[in-house]
């Protein structure tokens, strides 16, 4: 899949549209996400232009690989979530439930976390 | 979290417990959970001992976590996820769930995995 220019997470970067920032260092951007599902929830992006966990891990470099999985852990730990614990999702594609096509990491936590999947 | 060496994964990494396999290479294995909560549900380890995504992502190398998320990504076409899209959980401590203190990303797919949360 391209990349699309015109995803609500590239206009976050870009600053067109404002986000409720948490965290920014050269490789990663991390906000509260706007419908929060559980007590706190946290999205960490990639300010490069990837569309998915599979985009990224193939295409994104060592560097930049290691920049956002340790800013990934740093936010966890300033806001709180490692000491009890919280749960990272990455959906891709149609039955992931994908809704932003830049790659994206949900952080869950402040509170127990429900089972992996409703099936 | 100091790494237990007892833990399932690092035995299953030591060869004294089996599973099945799916791929592996040197920096990752990747074996079916033994009690699926999806069609597919894969799970796939680093060689190294880090605990969790947090510990991974800390003290992890960028050429481990490099080789780490683009098998990830590897192992997720292979398997036929990418068409369709799956979703990838990692859980960290009591809130999120986590069952073996040897970091592991679950790749849930085949099916439309439903919510991300059941709050």
């Amino acid at each position: 899949m391209a990349y699309d220019q015109n995803n609500i997470f590239a206009k976050i970067l870009r600053g067109e549209i404002p986000c409720n920032k948490i965290y920014e260092d050269d490789y990663v951007l991390a906000f509260h996400d706007i419908a929060p599902k559980a007590k706190v929830h946290i999205l960490v992006i990639p300010k490069g232009e990837y569309t998915d966990i599979v985009d990224f891990g193939v295409n994104g470099s060592a560097d930049e690989l290691k920049g956002f999985y340790s800013a990934v852990a740093k936010i966890a730990a300033e806001q709180g979530l490692t000491q009890d614990g919280f749960r990272s999702i990455a959906n891709t594609g149609s039955f992931g439930g994908q809704e932003v096509p830049h790659y994206h990491i949900h952080l869950l936590g402040g509170e127990r976390i429900g089972p992996m999947t409703s099936l």
